[in-house]
């Protein structure tokens, strides 16, 4: 099942899913279930009538989709990102776990970051080094209090693509990465949860970023250093994830060719995350209007 | 003017003001003019009404002020933390500003660290190296974005204290402290917000920290390298500031005598952060019910 947040006729946003038909993809409204994607998920009885009402649909005559409709699928009360999470490529005979940390490198992205999928990123005023970073974004979809890594899987509502937008000039000013990663607007989200049913191993899942018709990340989740089951285990050791929350597996390196001629994204770019059986997440990049500054 | 939210009779959170009075201080509902106090500081009229109602108000015909019945002055969209911001004790003739940093260094603790200024902190089952911090916490009353040093003040709405609690072992695992900052209730905040009016200069206030009887902590805002208005002005320019945010403007360093007999908080322990023309704070510590693990 597809999950999004869709405005609806009244201009409101509501909960509903995306439903495949001959002609192509129609939307489905679920807000008589829930107010919400995030009070969706942690609802068994909702989200089994939504299961079923997919299921029953005849999608000839439901509304054509339309992506332009789209809000953020979630409202995440927390953003949690992973910083490096992917083993590099190494020679032929070289141990590719040899530089693994022991933890996880954990940051916060605030929520003013949040954006839909339809919403252009404003390079901030005076910016000189903005860079995406494509990522498999987990759904809490139940909540999570130090689980163990074997039910940590049951707490996952859903799998979405976030682009962890990062100002690198910020980042390397401190030790810490908050003002390199906080701007408004820099966690475009979406386009819809795929729920885990449709995604039978997280830790198969192709990762690709196309900057500019070339193809600059190119990478399989089976070569994460942390499992999604891991870190939500590992996570709720020290806090309480909530439906809603996001974590957010950590980007792949961009391959040699792209590292080469990377350049800070500027006003018109287009860099599109597409992942193997979630999606895919286009973001335009735009200039601010120095006016406000 | 001090802004609480407070259990009202009918147990919901309501803004009010505390009210000095000749027998003590007396709590005036302010609940008609604003939802909740992150509303009423970015509303210039229901503020005036609010100053005109406690300049007006007769203390002895009103209820008397119960602490217990208060919840965190202020449920912050983003609460931004500072690490190093205070200068060290130098010998004479030693430049203090020689180690200045040029940025501060900036993180994030996640909305569910918030807790009132009664609620005890639990100390996570495993976790063997819990702190405390003692700081100013500045609450920002009106939208900031991209203000200039000179009208970064008139965006605060008050100031109040928080304890930037920590957990020492996670904070060192990763370069990003977001583990070690972000547990579950780990930023006891309040016990109200002083409106900047009270305050007339926020580079001269005296921190301490009192724990177990003894001042483990004593400087002034005087020695921060960072001032209050800068910091708003600098953080402006990178993400937008939401009236009810909070920026906590970092702690001073233990006195020399408390670092050496410094051991990890642990169940029973209780430390108060008091700041001079605020208030204090002061937070139990327990031990978690290890059944939930």
């Amino acid at each position: 099942m597809r999950l999004v947040t869709y405005a609806g006729s009244d201009g409101g946003a509501r909960p509903a899913a995306v439903v495949s038909g001959a002609e192509g993809d129609r939307v489905l409204d679920l807000g008589d279930l829930a107010g919400s994607v995030e009070d969706l998920l942690p609802d068994a009885a909702a989200l089994a009538a939504a299961r079923e009402r997919v299921a029953a649909a005849d999608p000839s005559v439901l509304p054509v989709f339309d992506a332009a409709a789209l809000a953020a699928p979630v409202t995440p009360g927390k953003i949690l990102c992973l910083g490096y999470n992917y083993r590099g490529h190494v020679p032929d005979g070289v141990d590719p776990t040899a530089n693994d940390p022991e933890y996880p490198d954990v940051f916060v992205k605030t929520p003013n970051t949040l954006a839909g999928p339809n919403e252009p990123v404003v390079i901030p005023p005076g910016a000189i080094d903005v860079d995406y970073e494509g990522e498999v974004a987990v759904v809490i979809g139940r909540r999570a209090q130090r689980v163990s890594l074997e039910d940590a899987l049951d707490h996952v509502g859903g799998y979405t693509i976030l682009n962890d937008v990062s100002d690198r000039a910020w980042q390397r000013r401190q030790s810490q990465w908050a003002l390199g990663k906080c701007s408004d607007g820099f966690a475009p989200l979406g386009p819809w949860i795929v729920t885990p049913d449709e995604v039978p191993d997280p830790q198969d899942l192709l990762v690709e970023v196309v900057r500019d018709g070339v193809v600059t990340v190119s990478q399989s989740t089976s070569t994460t250093i942390f499992s999604v089951a891991y870190v939500i285990h590992h996570l709720s050791q020290v806090l309480t994830l909530e439906p809603g929350d996001i974590v957010s597996t950590g980007t792949p390196q961009k391959l040699p060719a792209a590292q080469e001629t990377h350049r800070p994204l500027a006003d018109g770019d287009a860099v599109t995350v597409r992942i193997s059986g979630i999606g895919e997440l286009t973001t335009r990049f735009v200039a601010a209007q120095e006016a406000a500054a």
